[in-house]
């Protein structure tokens, strides 16, 4: 399955992409995508709600919004310099185990919403990742066991102010936690619809020059090890999402860097799991 | 007005601490508190509903537990080494601006709950801090209007993993976040109830030994300054926890440095936000 949210911001409402393309509003299956519904075996249900009622449910319209393909998870983990030609860019060592931060939840929108520059920034840059998105609560699972709490995958742009990142005194989080930082989706694909996730090209494009062209076969720590590995430290919750790292060719790694400024358009991709836009726009009155 | 919830984890219900010290069952009141409470006037709403009905409201029974004054939220905020005699302790420079950290909110525990050791832990530590509840949208906002965006004041225990938080690679959320690292309240006492935020003694006890005794007049960077400082770097939502910092006296700053093992019972407080109480105990089959 494929799911999405569409409608205005903070009204979104669930649907369904088809396997021939059709999306479907899918408000009468009664709950949204978030923790409860992960937690209560919603998948299933849902699969079953859409065997009986897709081929009746409404078509949503073109030109809808969408937003993002689930609701505000309660956590977002992402892992720094997971893949080897990134952290060589970036000027940092290889990491012996995850590095591990979070991203504000508040960050998140919708797959082709604008991307807001934050005051004062300077350093607005790029990085398509492949997201994992956790579908029962993981305590202390083995390797062996983590793909069991996978619910789907899902393409995530996590934009970051590397000024604020790296030059603002402590930790990562200031420079990852904008409004309009967390661009997902466009939609969900359950874990059965991709058949290797170690194995899908991850694509990001400025004003249509290609500047991320990567696989996730070049993890440096794959799916299952990330999920084992952040469940020695914090429950998984259900709907919680784990970014996964980005590849070679964020701003930051040029010489010298680039940088996005309003006007710019970032375009971004991985296999199976669809594309998303986001025009870059300065704060309003900035 | 002072704020509790009750009740079996997961299962809590909203009351109230009246100023006769009655605690009363507020279920009747119809909402929980959370992000839609606080952002839709609800304290207001829940004086009102209080000024006609706490009278004959239920009396909540003296054994029964305590959750944390809040949903869990959708941050927690915390800045670290703000206390000048705790970052000298750790061993770590004055910082020039606020150093911030997450920490997972699947770590929220009822404020005397107990604290478990994480499994591989060997240094569980403790930090006594005042919290701050943000009560309206706050987003680019001046250290001068910063007060307005304040709903209350919590007693928070910032349990911390050294070895997960300095040792283990990259940024300090490892050791932040484990399970029941988070015992906020035992309730939130709303921004009228506390005359001065920056003159409350905080205290902290191990077996009944006093490790911390400090005073929130030493913040490096003050409440206001704090807000305005995260509001420029992310939106801070309805019900999102801020966690000032501790002052010194922690395990780590003994030497050789002091960490918590089951058995252990720590004591903490902070002038007119009350006291909580967590046994420690191991991690089951550790």
């Amino acid at each position: 399955m494929k799911l999405i949210r569409f409608g205005q911001e903070g009204q979104e409402k669930p649907g369904l992409i088809l396997e021939n393309g059709k999306r479907i509003d899918a408000s009468a299956f009664g709950e949204d995508y978030g923790e409860r519904f992960f937690e209560t075996d919603g998948l299933n249900r849902l699969q079953k709600w859409a065997e009986e009622n897709a081929a009746t449910a409404p078509e949503i319209p073109e030109d809808v919004r969408l937003g993002a393909p689930l609701q505000r998870p309660s956590k977002i983990i992402c892992i720094g310099l997971n893949y080897s030609d990134h952290a060589k860019e970036s000027g940092m060592d290889l990491p012996k185990e995850p590095v591990v931060f979070f991203k504000a939840t508040s960050s998140v929108v919708g797959p082709n919403d604008d991307l807001i520059i934050p005051k004062g920034s300077a350093k607005t840059d790029w990085e398509v990742e492949l997201a994992v998105v956790i579908g029962k609560k993981a305590s202390y699972v083995s390797k062996e066991d983590a793909m069991d709490y996978v619910a789907g995958y899902a393409l995530h742009n996590d934009y970051s102010e590397r000024a604020f990142q790296l030059e603002r005194s402590g930790q990562w989080v200031k420079g990852k936690s904008c409004d309009t930082f967390a661009p997902i989706g466009p939609f969900i694909a359950t874990k059965e619809e991709i058949a290797d996730p170690h194995n899908l090209n991850l694509w990001l494009k400025v004003n249509g020059e290609t500047m991320q062209d990567g696989s996730s076969k070049n993890l440096i720590f794959d799916i299952p090890h990330v999920i084992s590995y952040l469940s020695q430290f914090m429950s998984l919750l259900p709907g919680d999402v784990i970014s996964t790292g980005t590849p070679a060719g964020v701003g930051l790694g040029f010489d010298p860097p680039v940088y996005l400024k309003p006007g710019d358009v970032v375009e971004l991709g991985i296999d199976g799991l669809g594309s998303s836009k986001q025009e870059v726009k300065a704060y309003p009155g900035e």
